[in-house]
Formats: C-alpha cells, structure tokens, sequence
C-alpha cells in the first residue's frame, strides 16, 4: 500500500532560524513528506534566498506567508501544498495557523501553540469547523521509549501513581544573549513575539507535555515561582512551580535557562505504588525502571520486551542509538498517517496517528496563563 | 604528636538499630576514638546484652542513659568518657544531649537535633554555658567532594549563586513498613518518637543542611507542601518545596520517602552565573562541574587540583572509592580536633574542626517547624 | 549554490533486510539523495515487490541488479542514477560494484567490502580506471565526536599515542539464530555469503576502520586467537586480537557476537602521552578526554569549542542528541560533496568529501585475511 | 559470643608509604584487630617514629622485623601479637612472611605474593607445616558485588563461561615519575624490590584474582605482550594478554599503568550463555546483569536478593554506598574469622574465612612468571 508524499509548505525556517530545517530532517527522515512550497522568512528578500537554496521551485517561493495561501488556493486542489509546517516565532502562530486551517490546509504547528486561551479556544473552533488535522510538535513525545513509560502507567505497572518530577535544564541564557545578534535569543525574549512567559513557553510547555502524555494526570493547582534572572531580561528564565493533580498525585516541575553550562537536560520521573521510571532526554535510549522489590532494570529501545507503540516508533535494533531527529519525525509519522486516513476516508488504525493534537496546545497555552497567574499570587494555589 | 584516644558512651545503637553501627565504624576509622560505655537501648536488658556483644566492660555497661551519666560521673576525671554519642529515636535527643551537656561532656548527636525550636534554643543555651563540642552528624557534608563543592562556592568559581536544587529521594517507605516490626519504619513514622514530620525531619533537614554548608546561602521564605501518601501514615512521606534566599536565589527541595524503588538518592545542584556543579550521593567521589564556557568536567576525588578541605577529607589516591562510611568518620575527625583543641586549650588550626555544629542543628529544626507551618498555610510564602 | 538531488539506485534492502532501510532514512535526511532505481532482493518478485513498496517507478523497479545495471545504461546519461548502492549479503559486494564501476557508476558499497585482497584489489584498479567515486559505509566514522577524536590526535593534544583499546560486544549471536528464519543471522554464519569470517567481518573490520581513522596508526602485525562457541556454528563469533603498530604503539582489539544480553557496544580507547580519549557508540554524542594533569573533560556534540569536522557532522545544538542514523547520513554527505565535485569538475574544498574511501575497504579487506591466517598460526605475530 | 580483639603487628606502612595506611584503616574499621606491634619501614629510625605518631608502646615499637619476631617471641604467648601484617615493598614479603609462619605467626601478606615460585612454593610448604592462616590482600574480592557475581557464576546463573575480559586502567606512570621521589614509583620500577615485573605484578595480578575468584575459570595458556613504555623505565608498564582457559572459555585480560589520565579502572566482564556481568570497581556498588532475555538489570550492593556472601560483605542498606577500605576490611573479616576458629579450635562455618589465600597467591606468581615467558617468546601460546 504504497502511498504518496504529502506536499508541505514551511512558513518560517530560513536562514539564521534552527527549528525549521529539524522539521526538515524530520519530515525527510522517512520519506513521507516533501517541501513543496515556502515562506520562510519575514522579509521577502530572505524568504525568497532561503527557498531558492533548499531547491524551491520559483512558483512557489513565496515572500510572504500570506502570499503562500493565496497562490496555493489558486492552485488545483491536486497540485496544492497538503499541509502547511508552521516554525516561526510564537507571535505568528495564531494568524497563520487560523488561515490555512480556514482554508482546508492540514496543520503542524510548532509549540508554544498561540499567546492566549483566547486564542487557542478561537484556533480551536476553526479546526474542528474545518475538519482538518492538526499537529502540535511537542516533539519529545515522539521518543520511543517516553512512548513505553506512558504503556507503563497505563497498564498499571506503576500502580497508582503518586508523585511527578520534571525538570528542564538549560543553561544557553545565563547570559544576556539577546543583546548580541542571535535570532534565538532575540526573539524568545522578547515580549511581542514570544508572549507573556520566556522559558516558561520555551520549555515549561514540554514538561507540561511530557509528563501530561505519559501519566495522563491532569493538574488540579498549580504554585508557580518564576523568576527573571539575568539583569535587563523582561521575561522569565527560571520557574519553579508545585503541581498538585487530580485523583491525588502531587509533583514538582522546574525548568530554567540560566543553569550554566547545561544543555538540554530534560528528564521525567513518575512514581507509583508499584515502581518508579526515569528518563533523560540528553540519552533517550533507555528508560530506567525500578519496581518495588527486585534490581533496577535498564530498558532500551529496540528491545522485544517492549510495547507495540515504542517497537513501532523504533528504526533500528537495540544499541544502536536513535535520538532527536528520530523522535521527531515520529510526531510526523503519526500525523502523515492521520492524513492519509483522511485522504482515504478511513478510521485510523490502532497505534496510528500517535501525535500532540491541538488539544495539547491549548493546555499549554494554559499552563502558560497559570503560570503566570500563580507566580503573581500571594495565595498558594491557583486552580488549573 | 600522638594524641590519645578519646573515649566515648554511645546511647542508642543497640540490637536492632541501624545508625549507632554506623558511628562505631566511623568512629573507629581512623583510630581516634574507642568505645568506652553504651546505654544501647532504651530496654536494660537489651542494653546490656548488646554492650555486651560489643565487648564493653560490665562496669561501663548501663542498663539506661541515665545509669551511664550517673556512673561516669562517678569516676575520676581521667577516666570517664569524653563524650556521649547520641544514636536513639529522635525524642531523646534532646534530655539526652542536655543532661550530658549540662555535666560537661561533649555530644555527637545525630539528627534531627531536636522536637522543638525551643528545646533547640535551650540546648544551645546549655551548650554555650557549658563550653563543650557539639557535634550534629549531618554526615553528608563529610564528604570530600561536598567540601570542594563549598570552595567553590567560597572562591567565587561558580559566580553570583541563582538556583540550587537538592532532593532526597528514598523508596523504602512505599509500603506500610511500620506496621511490620521494621524497627527503623516503626520510631520515623510515630509522632511521639518522630517529632512532627516523618521524612522532613529524616531526609529533609539532611537537604537542608547540605545546600546550606556547600553555599551559605541563607533562606528567606520557603513554601511547601507535605504529604502522607501511604494511607494510614500519619507523618509526612514526601515533601515538594520551593525555596527563596536571602540575595535573590532561588531553589527547589524536595524529598520523599515514597519514590518507589530508589535507594538513598541523594543529589545536589548549585547554578552560578560563571558555572554550576551537580553531586550524587550514590556515586560520591565525583564533583561534575559545567563553566560558563568550555567542556564539562569531572571532579574526583583524590586528585591533586582539589581544594585542601577536600584533600584533608580524603584517605585514598583517586580512583579507590572512599563512601558513606568515610565522609562520617571525617565528621568525626572535625569533632576529635576540636575535643583535643579544647583539652590542650588552644585554638583550632586552620582545616581543624570540620563538623556540623549545634547551629546547624538548630536551624535543622527552624526548617522542621517553618516547613510544616508553611504547607499548613494557605499563603504562598512563609518567612524563614 | 543549490544543488540537484542525487539520483540513487540500490541494490539489495528489500522486505526482510535490515541495513537497507537504514541507508535509504541517512541519504533522505538531508535531502541529497532521491531513491530512483532498485534492484532490492536477489528474488525478482520480492525485488519488485520491496521497489513498489517504497514508490519506484515501474520502469526502474528492476528484478535484479544486472536488469538494472542493463536498463540504467540504456537511458540517457542525464536520467540515469548517478551512483548505485550496494547493501546486499557480502558475497555480491564485489560483482555488482566491479560492474557498476567499470560501467562509470559512482559506488556506496557496504562493509565488509569484498572475500579477498585479489577481489579488492582488482576492484580498486577499476574504480581507479573508471574514475568514480567509491565509497564503504564503515559509518561509525561518521560520529562527530569521532572525527573530534581523530582531530584530536592529529594536533597533538594527546601526544605521542601508545595504547589502543578498541572492542565491539554484541550478544545477539549468543543461540544459534542462524536455524531460525532469522535472515540476518542466517548470510552472515553462512561462509558462501559472509566470507571466511563472521563476526570478524561484520564488526571487527568496524573496529579496525574505527581506530584506524581516529589514529592513522598503520598495523605492524597482529596475534588472533578466533573462535566459534555456538556448537555447530561455522564461523568465528568471537575474537581477541593484541594488535602492534609501527611505530611502537600496542593495543587490543576484541569483538563478540555471543556476549549475552549485550547490544552494540562499539568503544574505543586511545592512550597518548599527554592524554587519553574514550568514546563509546551507545552513547555517542560525549567523548572523555583525561588529560595528563586536571580534570576529566567531557566533550559533548554540537559545542563550540569542537573541531570543524565535528561541528560540519552535527546538525543539532548540544543537548539535542543524535545519533546512529545521522552519522550514517555525515558519511553520504561526503559522498555526495565528492560526486557533485566531479560533476562540477573541481577540487573539493576543506573538509569536504569526508567519509571511508575504497582504500579503507581494501585494507578491511586484509584485516580479515590476516586475522584468519594468524588465528591459524602458532607463531605469536603474523606480519601485518 | 563476643571475641577479643586480634593484636597484630605491622611490617613496613611507615611514613610516606601508601597501603600500610590502608591496611590500618580497614583493620579498624570493624573492631576486630588492634595494632600492637610494629616495624614499619626499612629505617630503624623513620620506624621508630612512624610507631610512635601511630601511638604504639614502645616496647613493641620495633626498629626492623627481625627485631619484631625476637621481641614478639620473647613475650609470653597470651600477649604476643596473634599475625603480622606485611605491607613492605615485594622484596620483603619472602623473608618476613617465612619467617613469622616458621614461628607460628599468622600472616597477611600484601600481593604480589613473593618474586619467585620456587619461593611461593617454599612458603606454602611452611605454612602448611606451621599449621597458620595466611591471607593475601587481594583486596577487590571483598567487594560485596564480587562476591555475588561470583555466586551468579556458581549457581549457573549465567550459564556455561565463555568469555571474561578483565582489565585495570591507570595513568599514573605516564611519565617517568620514579625520577622523582615518589616513593611508591620508586620502588615499584626497581627491579631489586619490585621482581620481574612492573605492572603486571602490581596490578595485573590483582586482574588474574579477580577473574579467578569470580569464575572459577584456570588459566590453560596465555600470550602475552609486554612493554614498557616510558623511554628508560626497566620493567613493563603495560601489558595485553590473550587467555584461554581450561574448558574452552577464552579472554583477554590487559593492564597498564601509562592510560593517561586514568585513576583506578579495574573492571570485570564475565559472559556465558545465559548472561553476562560487568563491574568496575570505582563504582562498585553496582554490578550490570544483562540476561539472554529480558531488560539489563542493575544489581545494587545491600539489597534483597543478593546471595549471602554479598550481604555479610555489606555494612550498610542500598544507597549507602561502600569502597574500596570497607573491601578490603572484608578480607580481614575473614581472617579473623579463621584465626579465631583456630583459636577455638572449631571449623570455619558456612560464609567464613572468605579471602583470598596463600594458593592465590602461589598462583599470582606463577601468573607473573608465565606472563614473562610468554612475552619474550616468539610461540603463540604458553602453557599455564
């Protein structure tokens, strides 16, 4: 059952940008999909450039998102993008996503989804009126073996769970990196473009992801703690916050840019009644798995032991390691099968269509707003 | 200059118990002290049987911790003990430890020093008019990396501290162990003997004490959040806290006994504007230390480029493991210079006399009371 | 400067392969490569069957590689494939690279390349004669932290180099696997297919290119003690090999395919007079260095203070992990910048065309005799 | 059924020496020995001193061994030392230890045993007609985690032995540092007082015990390669070996003590067909258990289901990590162990007298002698 490529189009991603050409890997990785069209830049000049050396055919490289909708709606249905890939700034999520979803496009947008609930619950509407797919790419979910820990507690190897630590270790904005010229910097730090959170957005949203799309908890109350570090930055860069959920369990989730030094030290551990699971991100190839008697067990990915869902997001055998790109691509996976079913006016089969919907962008956005409504307060929770 | 062996009574530490073993072979490490008289348990006849087994002579032997100051009162200066090491459930520590004071001998007791903030502060009243040692065996400063951790600190080498995470994460509580005869579970999770919390006072005050000796930093408002997960405990078995200092830092400290499966999972991490470093108690001899710019590096201990305070600590070439055992003999190495200090009448010299002191134990207890106050609260902050 | 895709066809990777899939996701990652022909399995029907799976064309989903070599040369030169890609059993190394070769095709051949050094080095004089690029996908040398490594040594930080330690332990071969339907097992215990060795060929000659690349240290002669432990397995599935090198260096080289429970654990250790690195595959993006005074160093990808080699390989910031398949794909970026030089009639630039030339074949090639004839020796060194 | 203290005198351990500190500390740590007599350097007067900084009587403060044996002999038998402890540089270790065991004292004697098997064996026919305990510290098979490996091979737990890799990684001869006054390089690199061999006696034999002591395996030949390495230096400072033993496992077992930059890296992997293991003891709380099937597994000292060696061996609950003195202090365990069951004139019981003993150290030499032999010899391999 072969089926064809699905033809996108990038909006952001051209030069001095990082996360647009991962998306490139990821989507190339497993020949599913493959860039048709582009706007990738704000200014036209750049857009063009950038397209022009990824090999975009001229008709359509487009200066300018908007002219992207407009020359790909006047395109027959069969030649048109399938789907629009969304890696631009936080600020220009809503309005692109909004539009291409009105108009009928399939959407994979980069996280944080939008700048407010008002929003997001807006972009909502549209998509379901729309009926078309949409992607959130809270990419560390596409790890194979976060895909096993969320088979773990599903299936009751945990028992019940109790406690949730997730932390987010960066150190890359210990100093002040915006006022130099890099783009990353720049604009995750600044309030118009990134919103009203700085690693909280950036970071804070994954762990509110991760740990959410293993456990399945839901938060009841938050504390929030966040703070801005470096002398002049206006948003956040470090957040403490206490997670109570519902049914219980209690955890904690820090995150911040300023631990100097560290890289991208993500890292979830659950425990429950019946045994307990960690997980780093930095070497995601194994799940550390200790029950409550008998040795600690390594698990690793590619092994016979695990589950359906973690086997099928696996490429290679065990000891021979996968990592970001990989996980990546399997959030993109899980949305070329959710299309194609469309496509083919199909139920989507069992362990398919396994990526962050448009649901988790909204509790990010939330936990966004939370967030910062917990850290204003003198009241030690704020109800979720 | 050969010194002379100090002699000490151990009270608590009998059949049965798990600590008191421990001081005795930390004790004995380094040949600095030898054990002269034991009141090992609160029962006479198991006191007796177990000095017994230890090979105390009959006549220092004692049925009960009061028998054992009456008795050694009694004899000639020169031959009593020196000090009292206190190993019992925590509601003795403190009659204990002031009888003992108040009759001029010196004390090692373990931790939590005390039930209340005013026995704290009358023990430390006692102490002070007394003029003896006091030694809390918050052990896990005793470790040679932890006390580079601090010159690093101290130097400056870490920069303008911003961020410390400490937690303590132990499994063995996961079941309702207490209701077996566990005679460790049994006296933690009582009230009466445990004082007000459960794993605050067991692990929390150890997270407390090792955050404060490597960075000084000095709280100012804690927020926090016990809880009792197994059901039928009455104590805390887990604890998520949010920390701010004096100074502008921030910190997480949580702790737990609960995290089903984990050892005695120990874990510092200190973030500065020039560096940050991270410490496992699991694996001790290792000091991971990330700078601003440039590689990550491995500390070991044993090695030529660490500080004297940590040299001083350490009794093998890196590479032979020094552990547990090692870093609380070295607590006591501080307590016996500053004994012997006191007997020749001079002052310490400089690297004499490292130990967790009296003050240290009194703010141990500060953070016990402060902790609970603060998660009974429904405002965010508590002042420290 | 954009470039046209490169148009590939393979031979072998159909339905039950391994290692096929694995070269078609490392030529997609970076869009330098389109799958345009295939001659994918050694049966014409699975062949075809496997090329409509993956989307070939009809016309160039050929029922074997001499079909294909036949159908490629009748088209014209700027619609044939521009080199072809050999991931078959290693038995048809050699005839379907000699073919391809004479008839001016660019080769991506796998590893081990051919039987013998007559094979090997006839094949280099026709590739020399035909004046194509020629390329074996000994892929671990496509790691960053391994080119880091071999950078490394070639400036001198580890000083005069005196010890390797290089060693491949795998576990998969721990049964005889070989009797199932197992189609990896069953080519490579098979000596008609695998050649006069198996784990030597399959992971050793890994080995020797490994340390050969990172220490352009030229083997002296060599001490091979091979052996079959699975009753009634043919060849080698175990080997322990003293290495000497000219020039005065020492080493050890060990492989295993029956070290139970083990996965891939590829490691190489190199001993200088001014430090030491190690590098282990399982973990691939951190390199060790201990230098002769101060700390351990852990290098980890994607940080500035690397080498350009390392940092050309790497695709993702520091933290952001990759791994197996993206260095795989570093080794066809090589590839492709050394075709589109020829096509482009011009030199290639620094640190372009980096990837295992037919020479490192040829020399894989003498590796595997040489271990053979000295396993059989009772002399203590065979000549290198 | 409390035991006196065992009085023991010390050989060699003075001032500015490394392992007789060592010794001492592990002697004390359980309360099992006292250190009663001493002759502990070459130097009647550096002896003297070294004595009394140790606070021994000066009665028993001896200027050299002879004078030690005289005056012990001298004593009645109740106050006469029970052992003497030899921790001189190797050349001692003959004549102290022949001459103690001739006059009935027990011995430990520190490895390599003596320099010669014509010695060994001279030595082993004494004791055995002396009728005394006499232990050899080789140190690493206290190890809690040793000893549990040990029982996973006897119990059949990994199946039928394969493969063993054993190698000790150091760095501290890197450079000619016996050049210096460095009192342990100095002597270890002289002939005179180090034997035939340099590193292979220092701690190639400890790689052969611990293989040996682990698996049970016997050595049926060996081919060894030597070197020296530092330009000047006499005897090797590293060396690779490739075993066969009897049965039909093989391995490979190296040392050296020029890996620059490494400490104490002495590591163990044992492979059958139904499991492997591997330990490195500079984290030795932990042993790795990789079975046929099924998720590798992380043994950690003091748990549960460890065999009943592994748990005497143990002081302390999981966690709470023990090293290399609290190992070495369990080989003294068992020689009181053995010492006071001849003093009661009883059989050992079950888990005592757990230590390496007089024919492991016969063996190590022979290790020593075979290991030369085959180095200089141009045959494969030399019978054991």
């Amino acid at each position: 059952m072969t089926q064809r490529k699905l033809k996108y189009g990038q909006v952001g991603g051209g030069q001095g940008a990082f996360i647009g050409a991962v998306h490139r890997h990821a989507m190339a990785l497993d020949g599913l999909y493959e860039l048709t069209a582009g706007a990738l830049s704000s200014s036209p000049e750049r857009s063009r450039a950038s397209g022009a050396a990824l090999g975009l055919a001229d008709s359509r490289n487009y200066p300018s998102w908007e002219a992207m909708l407009e020359g790909e709606l006047k395109l027959p249905v069969g030649e048109r993008i399938d789907l629009v890939n969304i890696v631009t700034p936080n600020h220009l999520h809503y309005p692109v996503a909004k539009a291409f979803a009105e108009a009928g496009f399939h959407v994979v947008c980069d996280k944080p989804l939008v700048h407010t609930s008002a929003q997001a619950l807006g972009l909502l509407e549209t998509v379901e009126r729309s009926d078309v797919i949409f992607g959130v790419t809270h990419n560390y979910t596409g790890y194979p073996m976060i895909r096993h820990a969320r088979e773990m507690v599903r299936s009751g190897q945990l028992g019940e769970l109790r406690k949730v630590i997730v932390e987010y270790s960066q150190g890359w904005l210990a100093t002040k990196l915006e006022d130099t010229d890099h783009k990353q910097a720049g604009w995750r730090s600044d309030p118009a473009r990134s919103g009203i959170v700085g690693a909280v957005g950036d970071i804070g949203t994954h762990c509110e992801n991760l740990m959410s799309a293993v456990t399945d908890l839901r938060l009841e109350a938050i504390c929030a703690d966040l703070t801005s570090f470096v002398p002049g930055r206006v948003l956040d860069d470090d957040a403490n916050i206490l997670l109570r959920f519902h049914g219980g369990a209690k955890g904690v989730l820090h995150c911040s840019q300023i631990q100097t030094g560290l890289e991208n030290d993500l890292r979830l551990r659950v425990h429950g009644s019946l045994g307990s699971i960690s997980w780093c991100q930095e070497n995601p190839n194994y799940l550390e798995f200790t029950p409550l008697t008998g040795a600690k067990q390594i698990l690793t990915r590619g092994s016979d032991y695990l589950c359906d869902a973690a086997k099928k997001a696996s490429r290679l055998p065990a000891g021979h390691p996968e990592a970001f790109i990989e996980a990546f691509a399997n959030v993109y996976v899980g949305v070329a099968e959710a299309i194609h079913a469309k496509l083919e006016v199909r139920e989507l089969q069992p362990l398919e269509g396994d990526f962050p919907t448009l649901e988790d962008g909204v509790r990010g956005v939330r936990f966004i707003e939370k967030t910062v409504e917990s850290s204003k307060s003198t009241q030690k929770w704020t109800a979720f």
